[in-house]
């Protein structure tokens, strides 16, 4: 057993990487923002949540202002933002865009990611990501345990180009070559093991075919 | 381009899958709980957040209260409850735990998984799985947007029995069959493409070995 005792004796680094492996796996995402003065910002999230389809609306944890300014800042001036799945031909600038760049520097041109607009929409895409989606600000929920934010968005418009979507409308993440993530460094390809059809108490388990 | 026109006119269940596999790769978690009568509860999650490391805070979004009830119900009133890493050999059984089953039933009878007790702590564990948690409740908070819940709790103790971690910290989730997922019903394996050292503005990308 492993409690408070040895986590928090342990190097701040190893300490980190252990508790944030003990959420499982996630989905990292780039988040492209723009601040008022028209700078692209481009930052990697991995705590992104599904709240709702009816509304759709999706979450994300943002750290203390203090630590990672610029994202959040940006959304709330502009109302717009943008989430872009990260495939394993782009994985390494993804990362890179976790670095602390200055304000008034772009991450796009840093990383070396391509910035796309969609007509009316002030918030950048990064055009070699196969699936994005547009998100228009709804409310930032501070959590003052921690100084961390949620911030849930409303679901625009999606950008699906070649998106693998089965017949019944789950979009097939593994084909597209999306990656999963553990951490703050660890990044995973996918293969499905199976799918289950909708479980209900007097029905045995049923694999979807 | 696909905007609200679109999805507001599919079939619900093709809409729901649609909307939930945009946030990606997800990580699908049992919450095993208790209530005040003893009767054990478990249930499968996939909107589990890391919130933050120092202090150790994880978090989750509950459904509207109507729609799954007992989790929420059961934490409220007895202020723990557990977190339990599915692997690849009971994914099956982890899934069928979504099945609405009656108030007073147990989903560990039901599906097949047996609860596991740590002395002076009145939640269950999944002892099938390998990679576990206790957490005390700390703050319910309310979305008002969708009638959600973000439940977060403080790390207390994690069970790892024959946890692959690594020199620095991080869980192997990969190499201890820790499952993915996608949606609300398909269940993925995972290989690690790359690990890349913290990311520097003035350096380039870097593998760590």
């Amino acid at each position: 057993m492993l409690t408070p005792k040895h986590w928090n004796s342990w190097e701040r680094f190893y300490k980190a990487n252990f508790i944030n492996s003990l959420t499982g796996f996630k989905s990292a995402t780039l988040i492209g923002s723009v601040n008022k003065e028209g700078v692209t910002n481009l930052s990697i999230f991995s705590s992104i949540v599904h709240l709702g389809s009816n509304p759709a609306l999706i979450g994300y944890i943002n750290r203390p202002e203090a630590a990672s300014p610029n994202t959040l800042s940006n959304i709330r001036k502009t109302g717009f933002y943008t989430m872009n799945h990260i495939d394993e031909s782009f994985v390494d600038k993804a990362h890179q865009s976790s670095a602390k760049y200055p304000e008034g520097v772009s991450e796009f041109e840093e990383v070396g990611l391509t910035p796309y607009f969609e007509k009316g929409f002030i918030a950048p895409f990064v055009e070699e990501s196969k699936l994005k989606f547009m998100l228009s600000l709804q409310e930032i929920i501070p959590i003052q345990l921690n100084n961390t934010f949620l911030v849930i968005g409303k679901l625009e418009f999606v950008l699906a180009q070649d998106a693998a979507i089965s017949s019944d409308g789950l979009i097939q993440l593994d084909k597209m070559n999306s990656i999963s993530c553990n951490g703050s460094n660890a990044y995973y390809s996918t293969n499905l093991i199976n799918r289950f059809e909708y479980a209900k108490p007097d029905l045995p388990i049923r694999k979807l075919v």
